[in-house]
């Protein structure tokens, strides 16, 4: 029996969607799996990303062996270049994450200083304490991986984003053999992926897609195709070119990260593209609508995504006319279904056809394909991840169905300490963790107290009092003027605003003539005065801000 | 053949969801079907609500004979006490939409002031050149009509928000022999709902909940069991109190507008509660769990509803704990999955048991129903209503799939005057209208530069340049200084904020320098000084605001 301790701390990716980090601790050596961001939530004004807390990581930096990445997806990825910028450690990861972590870092111009590894499936790489290997598994992006990660405490198997695909576009379906192998030796835990684990029954194959695609096809033969999907669901697309080029047409490719997805897949040989079936959206003019084919990016009603511009009338090359028949090969992401149906309305109005169900499958593992996971790897310990707390309760749910004791089932929060001592587990410690919001070059200097003015700011707006004082308060030189910001149209409320310059200025002259010479007092006395008239008359509150100048 | 022309004029409705309004006019009359509001989208920072515009009725006040409502919903009601206010003419509608009309015109104080007369189905209301007939159909809220209004150009068939519900749990069915009947004689146009006009099948019967909800108290005997609904959806609530009482538990109700409409359906005979089973928030503590039903606002996730507060551990009075069963009797609304998600993810990780699929049905009709309501009125046209642009498509697909020719199948805009002359129609002018928003006292004192300004101000924040200048602007005599709000925490970025004000003292001892008298010139300077900077710096782009005093 060992006696180490093996940790188990997860950085990010349980308090919400997104931003997966995770440590995993054995004496000096740290490993990291994953390191995404997030998007910024509703209350996030202006914030372009979120990005996790490392704190823990750069105080222990000397152990950390590097980062191993278990696919290509943003959640998973996205953080690497700011994280690398304040821990400079390997990156290991197949070959196409690879690629897309590159991609990245090229932006970043960080290819040069950070070192990186591609690994194969069925392959192991030491990390100190730590041997990791990858399992090949099938997801909505090629080359994802799960994670079977020994230490001298014990193995833990991490799927990743994960589900099952016997009949894959490209490539092997999910190494089950070597799952079973693994959890015949003995599993100390498994961190499975929990998105779906809401819903019944099996996630199809990506295949059966194809097949909808190409009735599709040959329904609308007639007329131009536009098909919306993700940009990195290089199988959706490669079974899109198939269709296309099976039926006499061309493929124009729109939006940009549609675009470096497709170069990055096709140069590391995950995408084939039949000769002369590429063409330059220029060339579209060329062909006649039933002989093209665009495949874009949008699926997501995002505002600056090439189908939205399409549908708003604002895309540069391409206009959306009658007859057009247009695909969401995709479903709405949480939070999302308003801007699709948005652009699904501007499409109709256009005179298009919209084809917006069934078209898509899901990249995640549903119950059965769970229930699956579990029984070929027989863990002592179960450890939902990937989800929010819903989903997480909801594995949680199938693991107990199981047969795994509750006490075994760990439904863990970021920053947990989760240590096996002996084969036992349990939170022995919370560590440092949180989002770090990015705005622009800006990382972390957003916080709440400027998230909480943004809101207010976004509400009901600014009034701003200017005046300037003598410089020892006894007498005002100039104002107070009152500028007005997002609050109402000045031109048609200048009875309002004249008054509310007037209670300023009754105030401010009461401040001075009771000799106040305390600027912070007077600040206050104008500002009451000002928020309570105003919200009398408009029932608003903005944000007022009396600046007092000395002169 | 009469050769008077009847117009059709929506005034709102159809180019977002809510804010229903259509105007009917015959020679010297007027009628207007409903009055409602819409909820602000997501571009409208800090907006209430949204009214519809009624240039067109003020500059033909004289004819507008009064409003016609075909149910209680805030998308049918919401804009009278504003609307009225400008245009005082009678309301008619039935029971309940009467008695929640009075509640908003008590609100507004405005009962005294407004005329109104309750309808009862079957009755007919004579005005003007029109004859209104109420027509009895079913939906989510009781009391709903539909309207046969006669005119002397020919019979329109509006059908409201409606369903076909063969088994209403109060009342009657929807009246399908009148609607036959009418149909018999000869109906011009239907103007039919298209809410669910993409679902194929017929909705299910509000009586089909009333057994899950059984099923569910069944199931969960031994735990207290919290109901979210829609507050005016009374036969769901009437559902939820009989069940409760007969498996003998007490019944709490939280949220303003739910004991609202309880009180006034109640009041109204529209909803039975039998005695001693509606209980007070503080007496929960005399009974055990498994005697407890709350209803409960909040199935839409919105954050001040009670259920909302409840697992925020922000409600008052109620706690949720381990066990609890929580039934989410509704589906999202679009646009707010993510809000319903947020609160079920709080209640599960407090224990409780969260049930939110199949415990609710729609309100309206899906494809067999309106296929029925077009079966039995026989229209000549098809003017699809209620619904985005893809909805009011989809039933133009299935109005064609009926037998209806395409050219008489009109999709309208807001404003378009659809007008019927010798039984033909066609769009022959179009009318002012459009949303005006309403921002706590201010209604369309709000417009797009203030939004716009509000928008930038949420991303980025402001940054204001004030200084004092001597009257002829030759001299300096205080500042520049520099205050932010919502840009940057200036304690953590004090260098960054003394830069700036460097840059914009720069800018403007050039401009002095330069003899710049001009303070729109010296404003522009230092703005785009500054702007550039900030934009070096942070990527960022807040509100630069100059501001000069003179002194």
């Amino acid at each position: 029996m060992n006696t180490g301790k093996l940790k188990v701390i997860p950085l990010g990716g349980l308090e919400q969607i997104g931003m997966n980090i995770t440590a995993f601790e054995y004496g000096d050596s740290i490993v990291v799996v994953d390191c995404g961001m997030a998007f910024p939530d509703d209350g996030m004004l202006g914030i372009d990303m979120v990005i996790p807390d490392i704190t823990y990581l750069k105080e222990n930096a000397e152990k950390v062996k590097g980062f191993v990445i278990t696919h290509g997806h943003e959640d998973h990825i996205g953080s690497l270049p700011y994280i690398l910028k304040e821990l400079n450690v390997p990156v290991y990861a197949t070959k196409l994450t690879n690629g897309l972590i590159e991609n990245k870092l090229r932006e970043h111009d960080m290819l040069r200083t950070t070192r990186r590894k591609v690994i194969s499936f069925g392959q192991s790489i030491n990390l100190g304490c730590f041997r990791i290997e990858f399992i090949k598994t099938n997801h909505s992006i090629q080359d994802a991986a799960a994670l079977a990660i020994y230490s001298p405490a014990g193995t833990i198997v991490h799927t990743g984003d994960f589900k099952v695909d016997y009949t894959p576009v490209f490539g092997d379906s999910i190494d089950l053999q070597r799952f079973a192998e693994i959890g015949k030796k003995g599993v100390l835990a498994l961190m499975c992926d929990s998105t779906n684990a809401e819903r019944p029954g099996f996630t199809m194959s990506e295949k059966t897609v194809g097949r909808t695609i190409e009735n599709l096809f040959q329904e609308h033969s007639n007329t131009r195709i536009i098909i919306a999907t993700f940009a990195s669901n290089v199988d959706r697309v490669q079974q899109i070119i198939n269709t296309a080029h099976k039926y006499g047409r061309k493929v124009i490719v729109q939006g940009r990260s549609m675009e470096n997805v497709i170069a990055t897949a096709s140069e590391l040989g995950y995408l084939q593209v039949p000769e002369n079936t590429l063409i330059d959206i220029n060339e579209m003019k060329n062909y006649p609508d039933e002989q093209i084919t665009l495949v874009t990016t949008g699926s997501q009603g995002e505002s600056m995504a090439a189908l939205s511009r399409m549908a708003a009338d604002i895309h540069k090359k391409v206009t959306i006319h009658p007859g057009d028949t247009i695909i969401f090969s995709s479903h709405p992401i949480p939070g999302n279904e308003k801007a699709v149906s948005n652009v699904i309305n501007e499409l109709t109005e256009k005179g298009a056809n919209v084809i917006f169900q069934d078209v898509h499958v899901s990249g995640h593992a549903c119950q059965e394909e769970i229930k699956l996971i579990y029984t070929l790897v027989q863990p002592k310990y179960a450890i939902p991840v990937h989800g929010e707390f819903r989903h997480l309760k909801a594995q949680a749910d199938i693991a107990k169905g199981l047969g795994i004791p509750s006490e075994n089932i760990k439904i863990l929060h970021s920053g947990d300490v989760l240590t096996f001592t002996n084969g036992e587990a349990a939170v022995t410690d919370h560590v440092q963790t949180g989002g770090i919001m990015v705005d622009g070059l800006g990382v972390g200097d957003v916080g709440n107290i400027v998230l909480r003015d943004r809101q207010r700011l976004s509400e009901d707006g600014i009034i701003i009092v200017v005046m300037t004082l003598e410089q020892y308060g006894r007498q005002l030189l100039a104002g107070p003027d009152i500028v007005s910001r997002g609050f109402v149209y000045v031109r048609e409320s200048e009875d309002l605003m004249d008054q509310a310059r007037e209670v300023a200025e009754d105030a401010l002259n009461d401040c001075l003539n009771k000799k106040m010479t305390d600027w912070g007092k007077i600040k206050i006395t104008v500002r009451d005065a000002l928020s309570s008239f105003v919200w009398k008359q408009t029932k608003r509150s903005p944000m007022i801000l009396p600046i007092i100048m000395e002169a």
